[in-house]
């Protein structure tokens, strides 16, 4: 059965899914789930009660989150292989290769398990041990057990850093995980659903996001972000570095979206909260930002503004205390929980996601023996 | 810029690449590697030839042969932090979960690397050595060096049963490899190119593969096969059993695809070497393969005939004296040369695969509070 024969590169266009836990609504700059626009839930939610949301389709009620948070608490250990193989790793390994491996060692089976919300929640759950385990191992330092009387946010910070943050990063990091938890048919949701279609577990789902998410065309830019700003230096200094950058075809980090018409709603709250908490930072990525989108202008006035979630994430992570290599890891802290839900969406309603190829080698002949290749 | 604005549940018939390695051409019963059909390839060339048909796009000739020969013996030892982590797996674990974290750690880095010919070859030339290694372990063995002496197939079979297989053995490993290199835009395949598209490297896109291969669905119900066939015991039971177990909603395995029309041709050839070297399984494969067809021809007359490849897969591979739990992995042994050559073209010539998604969840509306929700 062919419905459309003409190859559009990239499946732009093309619908890929049907879902109820997230919309991209790129004309209005609207990112919603489940029936809730993010700037209601960003500021005012746990990360808990937004991940029960993605899951179930409805906030909960009191006992349920209780029930929820108790649950994500109690399943942070890790196994003792996944243990042994995060101790192999080298301490130079980027962190989402670490990630990749060691969620796959956590969620090994002995038979074909189906995806179910509890396995979500043991996935969740484990991000944060993992990251911070390597983290303080790289560092030569003893990793922490987790903390059961903190929460998800909380718990994270404290196992990185081995004390406590304040209840104001605690909350700036728990707006980021809101923020960045699901946004529809994304490369790395996409993954996550193809591998699930097929009647995988999801282990393997989360495992394919995850080495999706990793790709700088995704998730693997923020820390070039920093990196970018850095060589910028200061404000002064942004317009001619840029100016000259482009001309060696430098590409601006942060910017540019297939979705977003007007600006993401998502970079909104984060600039805000960066303006608030890392000002020497927005003080320059505030000026680089103008540079860019003025010059993206000149070059393309056709096309929207596009500073995107990325660009100030960056202030915002280092404003948290979070290390460079951690800012992608971070995001698929948050983002587990989106995919995971994506996941127990597709087993419900499945098929087996397999598009057709377009043949455009050479027509059929006979090989030749090797013996007369020469 | 939309231009299908209507869901086509599977993306089937929808085009999700361009691509020269393979063409499934199910009208005409024919599976086509660059210009070859598998009938010319499948008991002529090795799989180290085809594997470079399909990462190069021509025959090697002789010294090219020899040199991928050698470069694939030569990558075929673990890292110490992917033996250090199989040796941590449980023993029961699922050899395909064995596969996809071990290959995970085995491809870990320090900074992204993009996907290029050596890092598939290396790839390509550790499946056999993770498999192998875990089989001895679980059987309270001393796993085996690889024998750089002997060629993919020969050193994948060394390995396992810790001695040199027949000739005949070799070749019919050989055949299969090649027979199940690569077949067109499957789910394995396609999850290979939606990672590789976000710039992300070559062990993400294959550990992604692994978990999309695993699904019943795709590649995990070979071993099924042979559980049914154990069930149904004698080909006097076959039609009694077979109209039983219909009754109750039971699926036949080993039947049933979407592509092909006509015979799946590399079940056909299957089916010859199953008959030569497994008779016992055939005396039965084939009934239950007649009754089979005779029920869903039944069922649905307007359907084509759809023994599939993993039909008589499973009488070779039995054959070959691989243990069913490794009837998958091997598939997987074989499809990582098509997976990696999927992700060098794809890279080649990128765009980011990122289709969009059709909300379907409430409208919009204000949150209510925890304190009021009860």
């Amino acid at each position: 059965m062919s419905t459309n024969n003409t190859y559009v590169p990239g499946l732009e266009g093309i619908i890929g899914a049907q879902t109820a836990i997230s919309m991209v609504d790129g004309a209005n700059g609207r990112l919603v789930y489940q029936g809730y626009v993010i700037a209601d839930l960003a500021e005012e939610m746990s990360f808990e009660e937004v991940a029960f949301l993605l899951w179930e389709g409805q906030l909960p009620k009191r006992g349920e989150l209780e029930g929820l948070t108790s649950e994500l608490a109690a399943n942070r250990d890790l196994t003792n292989a996944a243990t042994t193989a995060l101790e192999a790793l080298p301490k130079d390994t980027d962190p989402m290769d670490v990630l990749r491996s060691i969620v796959s060692v956590q969620g090994v089976e002995h038979r074909l398990a189906k995806p179910t919300r509890p396995l979500a929640v043991h996935a969740t759950a484990s991000f944060p041990t993992i990251l911070a385990t390597f983290h303080r191992r790289r560092q030569g330092l003893e990793p922490l057990n987790p903390r059961p009387d903190l929460g998800h946010a909380a718990n994270y910070l404290y196992m990185m850093n081995g004390k406590e943050s304040s209840p104001e990063i605690v909350r700036a990091l728990n707006t980021y995980l809101v923020l960045l938890a699901d946004h529809g048919m994304n490369a790395s949701t996409f993954t996550a659903r193809v591998i699930a279609s097929t009647e995988s577990d999801l282990t393997s789902a989360l495992v394919g996001a995850i080495g999706a998410l990793k790709g700088p065309a995704h998730g693997g830019a923020p820390s070039a972000v920093i990196e970018q700003l850095e060589q910028i230096g200061t404000p002064e200094n942004a317009e001619p570095w840029m100016r000259d950058a482009r001309k060696g075809g430098v590409r601006f980090m942060g910017f540019g979206h297939r979705v977003y018409r007007v600006y993401d709603p998502r970079a909104k709250i984060l600039k805000a909260m960066c303006e608030r908490m890392n000002p020497k930072f927005y003080a320059l990525a505030s000026k680089v930002e103008e540079v860019a989108l003025r010059i993206l202008h000149e070059e393309h006035p056709e096309r929207p503004q596009s500073t995107n979630v990325e660009f100030y994430s960056a202030g915002v992570l280092q404003a948290i205390g979070l290390p460079k290599e951690f800012f992608t890891p971070t995001f698929a802290t948050a983002r587990v929980s989106g995919w995971s839900a994506h996941v127990l969406e597709q087993v419900a309603h499945n098929r087996i996601i397999r598009p057709q190829s377009e043949y455009i080698g050479p027509e059929p002949r006979k090989p030749v023996p090797l013996t007369e290749r020469d």
